[in-house]
């Protein structure tokens, strides 16, 4: 019997989880894992279900629907692979992490391509039979640029966009196409050193401990949704530029940490924070 | 309204959850936070609800007893703080701090009483208004000197037993009458470093990272489930010394979170293994 | 034989461990530690040497002064506690903790004294036999307040003043009476959430990892030199009361630790950076 | 002008830096870093120092030797690329991170060969230009494998040997080979859980943080000098299989790190315990 992962989003009332799991029980479901919480700031209830059944996926949903207040937010999710798009720039240990993890099926995703606004990553890319794009930016506005690199994406139609060292800042207007669909790895524990050269401010404000954070992109510059973060220690002996080597390991775990949350559909928001369902 | 804390283990079958919220349902409870998690090697269910309202626990209960399995464990606690007797030797730091967190209301539990194999732990407790007893060990057998110190604790009748540092290995028929309710913290990452002396023989091991480890006791030497375990890196320029002073920091702040998880209720067992519902 | 810490700060160039070693040689020093490193960009040396030796302190600095670059800092320190004054507002954690500490020898200096702007820990602060002094700000201009602030700690001449949770800004002109002498506990991962409410700030950022930072207290909010950092991790099911319990953990190891660094004189200061050696 | 890296290990006696510092003193050597520590309870001293100069190696060497202990270690090495041999059986993670680190210049080692007893990474490593043997283990005796392995290895007359989830043990009589020249990652928190499946060993003893420890291989079982460890928390929703997922992350970067660690020559043998100037 195939895996389904059933999402729910509406906000809180009595009961909820009792009407969920009585359209789940009627179908004969069998239930795997289940986690439910409610962020009683915002008053808002959130689940994620993932069972086993042979089902018809619009009946399960309507009978939901049915049940669920209204403004419920329903989603029913199977456990395939996400189609993915890589932008990157010149840093190959992000990329190369991932397509490592691709070519051996670590990755819960396809990656369909790899653009890039340098050359220099194409050999790595083309190694894994992953096409890749080179669209230079120089010389050309921001806006042409974009539209260049949109015009190549829409030959994809990827589910995310994954930006693995991508060192430009996207457009609210890029953004704005795919919500919730760009992930982005900074090099610092955010909100601390937004924008550029996050090692050289963790340099010389002189931190014991530096980090990196998966986020969701939004029109903002290092303000999108946090996914995960991790951090290492640091001291005097190192350099900016030894804290970006050091830091090299951190941002790897911590962007291929956050895809598979994303991918495995463990991630809702509430407002501008995750909720993660791990 | 109070809040309650219904605590659920049993044999997995379809439909539990959907059970358990419609009782609590039917008596128009207000489900704060829900955990459930299947271990599906062993075929269990457990789940933890923390609700509000106005109830009869009685009838509460025997409604669930009806509805689950027979096999099925419930209870149904409060959040109360826990009675306890701690138990140390020589060393101050786990100690004094559960002493600060008792004084200021921050341990969920009432320490009812410490008990010492040695006199000099004596005076601190004092300054707390807490009952210190002083038991010798020295010129007893061990079972003398446990039956001593299992009549002074029969005085209190605690819930739970804290051993914060008590450097004596307590026999399984000392442990065996208190099942599941005596916590230890031991100074190393187990089950690395067993036994006596465990920041000498992480020394001599040479390892970069040492640690704590706070585990219910059971019969076996540091063997029992474990609760809560956190580490910190040294290197070869932390003696053996040096490794005890650095884990001190580790072992309270190990203890203290053990201690409550369980006194939160937020702790199951699966055989040997913890299922913590934070 | 007597321990002594020597402490080298002055411009780069050749043959400066070669000199200063070569005046300890002369005496028969016996070096137990010794530690160096450049600054590269700021061409600074540091050094810090433990060595044992019945000496005459003054001879040796006098002919490390003559072997030395003019502009050298040399200090010879001994091995002795140092005496604190301690500020604190209503939380008790670290200062309990420093108490505790400070009870069974483990701090390295001598609480002189605990000043607050409430009256709530006072009992605390008695039961260690510490003088315990009241100074309400409510009603009193903060100049006024400082004055009497400084007015009390005048009668202890502390060596260093440690801010345990002291909840007031300290102005300019309070911090420039003792550079590089007041140590402050923040509860953040500095450069994140400067200011009021950090764990607040934390929550609505949406961060996964929170920390606390020990520095030493300057002209500017939060801006002095990081002295120690560490980190814990969070999620969703953190409220910001639970991210501030939590972080109390944090906070009470990294003030301890830093208090250890600076206290063993193992922290120099480059601009605005430290140098630890640990 | 080229870097060097002076390398000393020796008994301990007084005046051993002023000696060593003399010597580059007189030759006009620009120190670049500079570390040593003292083993108390060894009686052995330990010294590495990077420098600049334009100078005759074996002029420095012999004129240490005059001024240093008989027994004294005396080693100068240059900043270059180490030749290594990989060895791996089914896993691509260690081994795909080393190969992308290698191919962009981040490794300070040049991958010589490939060596598994799998066919199945053959295909990644070509991808990277880099010889790869299958030498099938099947059907032979322990001896005889090991012999055609070696037998591989003497073509490439590697300085070291890395087991990038090498899955088998080898013999002592072939570590004796390469004394302090094989590294291995093992998937465990050394000392715990030597020998197979250490993460099923930690999943059934309910830890709630695994690790990964980087080693010099020795004729033990997991008992060689520890270089580099790190750790992850987990917890009772990991199954084994998640843990080893989970794991991996881990153990890619600790091996990573403790390869840079030995190919920039800052490891150095105490006994058993390793010291390491990083």
């Amino acid at each position: 019997m195939p895996n389904h992962i059933l999402l729910i989003d509406c906000p809180d009332e009595t009961g909820l989880v009792y009407r969920v799991t009585g359209v789940l029980y009627r179908h004969g479901c069998n239930v795997v894992s289940n986690n439910e919480f409610v962020d009683h700031d915002a008053g808002q209830f959130f689940m994620r279900t993932e069972f086993a059944g042979d089902l018809d996926p619009e009946t399960i949903v309507s009978e939901l629907r049915a049940a669920l207040p209204k403004s419920a937010g329903i989603r029913l999710a199977d456990d395939v692979p996400r189609r993915i798009v890589v932008m990157a720039t010149k840093e190959p240990h992000c990329l190369g992490d991932l397509l490592i993890r691709h070519e051996f099926g670590d990755l819960n995703s396809e990656i369909l391509a790899v653009i890039s606004n340098h050359e220099m990553l194409g050999e790595l890319v083309k190694k894994f039979g992953v096409p890749f794009h080179f669209i230079r930016h120089e010389g050309m506005t921001r806006e042409r640029h974009e539209a260049a690199v949109l015009n190549q994406i829409s030959h994809y139609a990827p589910e995310y966009i994954v930006l693995a060292k991508y060192m430009r800042i996207l457009t609210p207007a890029f953004v704005g196409q795919f919500p919730q669909r760009v992930i982005n790895i900074h090099h610092s524990f955010l909100p601390a050193f937004t924008g550029a050269g996050p090692y050289r401010q963790a340099f010389e404000r002189g931190v014991k401990i530096i980090g990196a954070t998966a986020h969701y992109v939004n029109a903002g510059l290092d303000t999108g949704p946090i996914i995960a973060q991790d951090v290492i220690a640091v001291d005097h002996r190192h350099s900016a530029a030894d804290m970006a080597r050091a830091g090299r390991d951190v941002e790897q775990i911590v962007l291929a940490r956050a895809l598979r949350l994303v991918f495995e559909e463990r991630v809702f928001l509430s407002g501008n924070r995750t909720i993660i369902f791990e």
